[in-house]
């Protein structure tokens, strides 16, 4: 049985990411790392995630990237911007571009594969219905996949980790279609890019979200504000 | 003038590399992480280096490496192995290994570069006498320069971030008279593997800088159990 490490932050495309990896047969060993203050409600998430599918070994990570001072999600003096439909999304590199994040956790996954003899680390990263994130784009994982070869124990001894990007390429009502499909538990995710009871509704992950599962023509079973 | 973020361990490696960095002119900011229980002497070390150079910027995380469980340096369970001579260092990868170390620091100075603006991350890695660790090696640096290249917003904004590697295919007396020649503050710096007051002069770490020391023909500052 082969073994992987998940990234999960209890998102939805991380959740979708995680139930797929399960579906396919692999032992899986989630990694969220709690890097913000914004992202309190999404740890919630990502350890009920964890929780819904009995994962005992779910490793929890606080970093503090709080000196990553420019980004909205690691910082409370940089506003994440509000906006009302997804229209100029992913056009320029949004203030909610936390530096290096995922290089940050893919190195992370990288370690505990090691630790732990997994071979592959799955990441929920979606370079179509997107922020415009240059660290979520298909040539940034190749040239990771390149580091994870010559950099790594696993990697000099011939058994090099292998990076699963299984919704890369997916619209984001795919996604939803794809999660709906293997079952993964939706309503305990959160895409949010700020805290709170309900999700904002307005922020670029939330209009991304909302987006997808109108086009998939399904409700979104999370709530937000000022929705019924 | 150019800034640059120094991975800065307390070490005589990173040391003359800081050293190098400021004597090129470079505005520097030091990062130091501390990551494992048996380096809170190494993080004392890198505290005074960053004092003795006055540079008032030292940022200084703490990242639990635990999880990283196989490894000598997070895991108290891993004995660190002790020698007599530098004979057979290298040969093999050993259990001071921490997977995936030099691919977490370079992803956190990239991440830090970005934030405050630095062209350049100085790492005082060394591929000549060195452990045998895979992530010490010019073919992993250049892989980790492509993805700077295509994943980070400096990157495809057209001023990829630099890895400076001054240091690595220098011998270990090479680096010594270095380090005396930039006038940096070796007598602060810690190598040894192993906590305590004096340095264990057994450990991988403790032979190669004796060695280097030695071949240099001058006395190593700091003190060793056992020795005057």
């Amino acid at each position: 049985m082969s073994k992987a490490v998940v990234l999960l932050s209890g998102g939805l495309d991380s959740t979708t990411t995680l139930a797929y990896a399960l579906s396919k047969g692999y032992k899986v060993i989630p990694l969220t790392i709690g890097y913000g203050q914004r992202h309190a409600r999404e740890l919630r998430s990502a350890r009920a995630v964890a929780e819904h599918y009995r994962l005992k070994k779910h490793i929890v990570l606080d970093l503090d990237l709080s000196f990553l001072r420019t980004s909205a999600l690691t910082s409370w003096d940089v506003t994440v911007p509000q906006r009302d439909s997804v229209e100029g999304i992913g056009e320029e590199i949004p203030v909610t571009y936390v530096p290096a994040r995922n290089i940050i956790m893919l190195s992370l996954a990288a370690g505990l594969c090691e630790t732990e003899g997994a071979d592959s680390i799955f990441i929920g990263a979606n370079a179509i219905d997107y922020s415009g994130y240059p660290d979520c784009r298909p040539d940034f994982f190749e040239a990771f996949q390149k580091v994870l070869a010559v950099g790594t124990k696993a990697g000099v001894e011939g058994r090099p980790i292998k990076i699963e990007t299984p919704i890369l390429k997916m619209s984001k009502a795919d996604i939803v279609k794809l999660g709906k499909q293997l079952d993964a538990p939706l309503h305990l995710t959160w895409s949010c890019y700020n805290g709170g009871d309900r999700a904002c509704g307005h922020c670029d992950s939330c209009l991304l979200r909302l987006k997808g599962f109108q086009d998939a023509g399904c409700q979104d079973p999370v709530l937000y504000e000022g929705r019924p």
